[in-house]
């Protein structure tokens, strides 16, 4: 009984989904939720040049508008069959590159996975943010959508054109992806910050200390939080990949988490007498939406506000955390991404509805969660490793100081506001 | 006849609405409408932020996303019971707290009622901006989502799972909430600003004219009025809680209401040789959309039309008259939700299609304002009162002048940009 | 065969389209299209405002935010009337101003087609950027809505209500208006900046050679281009005018000529050794967007991947092209929507499925081409001379060099970080 409900969450149905069945109401929320997915990199863009420093604002931008138009390409071209086509071996598909479909459902199908990789590959910018090298950065995004995030995906999603995935078949759920898309994509971040290091005067020479370094638009953090928000209804809502009345249910889980997640951070860092600051209180709502991405289907609404408040206390406690080991995460991505992925991953296995506190569930959850962190974790070492090998990761000091705008970009983001040097002279 | 469109308009039919009938359309409607509603969140707190000084943006935004978390949260505990729960007496539900159903429509139903909780709750921050201490502001913004709102809503859309509500057995008319929502809003908002009073130096102590305190970012404001724009073919469209062939009059009556409403403030000032600012243009239309908000499905468009032109000369005047009583509202919503939600109540009886001018329903309308002053505005004075006594609402000339950034925040919304005084140390 | 797909694509299929068919699904479709359309104007407000300077930056929003309202109202008093009336000529419709419809489907149509005449409107507002008078530029607008694009757009997509355009009837296609929309926009916006001339300044005097004029915000240039990019699905997908299994085709090849638009601009420049813009980037996925317009709904995926490409190096081509022609285009409106358009409008001839390369066609869609400038061009250059010897479009020298906002709008986009000279007194 319990093993059919997860057939049914894990794997994606064949019969169900192969076609629309005849009702456009399918395709038509199927577009609209890739539509909501898409403008996540809105938000991403902003939240993540809000919170840097103005001289990079130009990079930060492009590196997510970029990350979109490569990325897409490329998982169209590639990744797609790796992650959905034939997968015999359970390992990755084997078919369906540059795909051409008989059935007009299958391109619907083709385009929101087309939002789900980009979000995969978006997330390594922000905590690599203000000292990577744009060609480099942008190499490693290939990668990431080509090869990393679509065999993992594989295992767990895997087979839509027959076959299935190894995870899958071991019973690991995870709906949305709170593992499959967000937890790969931070350990591709964590991969990345120990390649290109921390920014220059992050951490004190002598002590070790973090110091702050503010970003130079909060109001822009706030929009890209609240943009990103709003897309997570198609993230989560959309990934039934059909119309059906559970998307209410979803949808409201999903926005209790989010909101629970904020109070979370709020509640810890009231309790701690320390300032809960704006950039806090949004990633601990990102925590939260991550966390009820894999359980949203499956979860009361009161166990999503106990995993969002959960989420947002991780998300501080992470952050923490990686300061203390002096890793330079410039927006939280991988407390938010990572960590609050692993907790929700277990969380829809603990509070799953009709079968609470199933340890054995938790258990292959956590099988799930740490064979995501082995596969993608070191792929994504040697990939920047070799980057910055070969063509170079890593801004020189000079440039950082400058500002990766001048060194990068040859454009400035704010040129009538900011003191900062004058430009390399444009060619055009 | 007439009195049978009532029925149909002002209490939520159950059988209808108990159940999505099988049809899924319906729950993707409703989900998208609530994302809609949500996003306009983004639009109060950009067009809030933009409006006020930069010392305050982090505190304005502040405000507003702690509303959608802590008014959400709450409004799904206590709100939704007494606003919607079973209500024999017409006056409060008395079920339904923390509910859990077992169809999956009630779950879509709870979600977009949420989303309309947090827009009524959040009316009051930018009225009350740049003066308003954050811990106070908060636990006013839980008592108007757990109390104030949802008991007058009760009167006129209560009763979804038995019962019905007293002036809707009256016969008053108020489709997507002109009354419900935004006048209510409005009236905390204005007991809120008579609380805490003026900002620092918004009046000459001497004369008692008013100074124009200018917004720091217009650019936001636009964005912002642009957000909420779109927010509302979700919020108007949305109130027919299921997919129907009504929908498109409904968002063309909107639409057309909030152009109308912006050429209306721009005729007035253009005769009287006054400039025309964005702000005012941008409230306009604002005007526009909270009056066509009661009579949108019931208006022909053309009357759509009239019925926006006259909000925004409404909201001109609303906020001379403002500034004339030395009531200092920072972002006009009281003129916007208040004074244009009165009128678009009234003339959704005025206007409705084939039963024009029926002076008896616009006394019945009229009776529903008042009511809604009543009610909202008395208890909103009273829980300002006690806060202000109680932990302290209003911030002290030093704080004002330094902004709240600086006195609650620890945070700067742009710390390259702005000429600000150094902050607190950051604990962090 | 050939011909019997044109007449399905060209004319708008009567039977089809006068009734929802009684399922509502295809109403809340094109509500929630005529919404992602309406939203570009937010995306267009944003990127014209971004790429001027700071001064300018009020005056841009407002001509943007004004065309929403005013070109909203007057097509839906006379231009729907024009466009899509009774047509029996075959060159304009004779009915349906002010329209008052039986069926509610009339509405969800008018709906989404004000908002496509508001796109076409506000495309020459950002080519005419930074030196326009506002009220001249309004009358302009007024004139476009309801005459220079329903006249085009009656011939194309005309006799909704009865007859059919004149091109239509040779066979030419376009789906969802790269040519009626955008290349009509774009020849006002050319005519437009011929009668008011380069910005002061923009063009060296003795050499003639172009100097770069860097806009103040690129972080929000880049948020109206997501936007822009997000309210395409529903100008595309859109433009089935119900709801389908063939968006979700229509959305991808979309979605993919936007990335390979920037990719084509970035492999352009990347070639020639230049630097490669944020600016650009943004251009050369709207070229691609403006291309893929015409063709969406009849190009295999990877067409609409070349279609892109190509239209990103037309923008770019097209940018150095106006330069050396010493025409000033503050936003790159013309190569975007104009030459980008042309191509667009060809490729859709050129690359449709199962019929690849029929050169018949593609010299239809020529024809159509030429057409649409021969219509635009010197009714819009009519009209704008007129404007400026009438009541003058042109802002004098003193006016640009003090800003827009402080010759037209007293009042300041940012008042607090800007260093330009203070303000007119405001009268209130």
């Amino acid at each position: 009984m319990l093993r059919l409900a997860l057939l049914v969450l894990t794997a994606l149905p064949l019969d169900a989904f192969a076609a629309d069945g005849g009702d456009p109401v399918n395709t038509v929320w199927l577009v609209i939720a890739a539509a909501l997915v898409f403008f996540m990199q809105t938000g991403f863009a902003l939240l993540e040049s809000g919170m840097s420093r103005s001289k990079n604002a130009v990079n930060v931008v492009m590196k997510n508008y970029m990350d979109v138009c490569l990325g897409s390409m490329v998982f169209w071209a590639v990744g797609f069959g790796i992650m959905f086509g034939v997968n015999d071996t359970g390992f990755f598909g084997t078919s369906h590159w540059l795909p051409k479909f008989e059935d007009e459902w299958s391109y619907t199908f083709l385009l929101f996975q087309i939002m789900f990789a980009a979000t995969a590959t978006t997330i390594a910018s922000g905590a690599m943010a203000e000292r990577t090298r744009y060609s480099g950065y942008l190499v490693g995004a290939i990668i990431i959508t080509a090869l990393i995030y679509p065999v993992f995906g594989s295992w767990v999603w895997g087979g839509f054109f027959g076959g299935k995935g190894w995870l899958a078949e071991l019973g690991f759920v995870d709906f949305a992806g709170s593992t499959v898309v967000h937890s790969v994509g931070a350990w591709c971040a964590l991969a990345g910050i120990l390649v290109v290091g921390p920014r220059l005067g992050r951490f004190d020479p002598a002590s070790g200390v973090a110091r702050a370094i503010p970003g130079h638009n909060l109001n822009n953090v706030a929009l890209g939080g609240f943009i990103l928000w709003l897309g997570w209804f198609g993230f989560n809502a959309g990934s039934t990949l059909q119309a059906d009345s559970s998307l209410g249910k979803i949808a409201l889980n999903t926005h209790l988490a989010a909101c629970s997640g904020a109070v979370g951070i709020f509640l810890c860092q009231s309790l701690l007498r320390k300032p809960v600051l704006l950039t806090h209180t949004i990633n601990g709502s990102l925590g939260g939406l991550v966390a009820i991405t894999a359980g949203c289907a499956t979860m009361s609404p009161t166990f999503a506000v106990v995993t969002g408040l959960i989420a947002g206390m991780i998300v501080m406690v992470g952050s923490y955390l990686l300061e203390l080991l002096q890793l330079d995460d410039a927006v939280g991505a991988i407390p938010v991404h990572g960590f609050a992925g692993i907790w929700g991953t277990l969380a829809a296995g603990l509070f799953m509805e009709g079968d609470l506190f199933n340890l054995q569930q938790v258990g292959v959850q956590a099988v799930g969660c740490i064979v995501a962190f082995l596969w993608a974790f070191p792929t994504a070492l040697l990939t920047y490793w070799l980057l910055e090998k070969l063509i170079g990761l890593r801004a020189s000091n000079l440039d950082q100081q400058r500002g990766l705008d001048y060194s990068e970009h040859a454009e400035r983001g704010y040129p009538e506001f900011d003191r900062l040097p004058l430009h390399k002279p444009l060619a055009n």
